[in-house]
């Protein structure tokens, strides 16, 4: 008696930008394991009789461990459940999905991969800001400059990062942007470059700051405290 | 009296990817303009009074000149309605918005953009693949291999497509591929990096073809018949 696990990208948050496939999957589990940013109203579509695990992870504060997350979907598909895992956005970008995958696999569980809307498009079209442009931006680019311990990787390609061919959307990368802007400016990166800051992406209290990649800087160094955010930077990021 | 226009993100093809907040401005619109990628059983969520016009653009055939599509906008808008332009994957990305967009704008139209789930995510999903990897892929890119004339962009940034850190996902690239492999060879990218053909994504009849970079590049140079495809690759594209 084996289960199956669907991992399902919730979306930014919004509930209304859920797809029919996961709305259709989650009235069908009989458990959901979810991470905080996913939760709320989109719980709703589950049935009253489903199991509703919270797994939380939230930037800043401690995670719990991933194996553990790993270990608890393995249990519930091999009670023979129908297992919704909810990634916030879509669960292949920065959604720490092949971890789980490698556990069910390993496991001998039959899983799918539900794609979901990721807050990077989102926090674009909130903006009214398309992320590619004909002749012009040719390469959009999400990157995290976040790594496990929180400090910005020493590895990452300041060369793809500073072309100004490209749009850019940094994922968890507040406390660590400063320290990256200026790598940026020294990779040739102009310091007036456009910049946004979004955060609660498509949520009711989402904020939208267009500024530019030097002032952004100056502004993270002193705080970092709200909500978690997406950067995008570009020259797109000053439309309209 | 001054319609409203709705961009849509109608996802990658699979009217279960469409999420609740497009079927919903679906159902409301009074005018529905469409690419032929979005068409289909998604058109079945508008009323039977709504007006639907394909203003169909395909990879290897002539478009429509832009501004007439963008005209069309002006018109249905200006006439009161409430018009939905669907356009396929995320509307952000490589969907020419900007330019449909730049019309509403001059014309005084407001406007709204609906995400959707990019085709990169669907292909990444139906592939079982995740997009990034924690340590090893932080970066994810989606390029167009394709510009005005369908040719080969001459300022594509080769170092960052040529990256082994980064998840690389080329949109309407069949035909200049073999072209852009030879570039990333002398670039340095790996000639067996791991590259999967994605056609029909989320689709019924959806091919996914694993290979590796020289192999495609040889497969595309005999032939690009067939369906619409993306491209993947990276280290990533190998898993499982």
């Amino acid at each position: 008696m084996s289960g199956f696990v669907s991992f399902v990208g919730s979306g930014p948050g919004d509930p209304e930008l859920l797809t029919l496939k996961a709305v259709d999957r989650l009235k069908r589990a009989e458990a959901v394991l979810f991470d905080d940013l996913s939760s709320g109203p989109i719980l709703e579509h589950a049935s009253p009789e489903c199991d509703l695990v919270g797994v939380g992870k939230r930037a800043g504060r401690p995670s719990p461990k991933q194996d553990h997350v790993s270990q608890l979907l393995v249990d519930y598909a091999q009670s023979g459940a129908r297992v919704v895992r909810l990634k916030s956005g879509d669960s292949g970008i920065f959604g720490r999905l092949e971890e789980e995958i490698d556990a069910l696999r390993a496991a001998g569980i039959e899983f799918e991969i539900i794609p979901g809307v990721t807050s990077a498009c989102a926090a674009a079209a909130a903006a009214q800001i398309p992320l590619t442009r004909r002749m012009m931006a040719r390469r959009v680019q999400f990157v995290t400059g976040h790594d496990v311990a929180g400090a910005l990787p020493g590895d990452l390609h300041l060369q793809s990062l500073a072309d100004p061919g490209a749009t850019t959307v940094l994922f968890m990368s507040k406390r660590t942007f400063p320290a990256l802007a200026e790598k940026l400016f020294d990779t040739g990166l102009r310091r007036d470059c456009p910049a946004l800051l979004a955060e609660n992406v498509s949520h009711p209290d989402q904020t939208l700051l267009r500024t530019t990649m030097e002032d952004l800087a100056t502004l993270l160094a002193q705080d970092i405290t709200g909500a978690p955010g997406l950067i995008l930077f570009g020259e797109l990021a000053e439309s309209p």
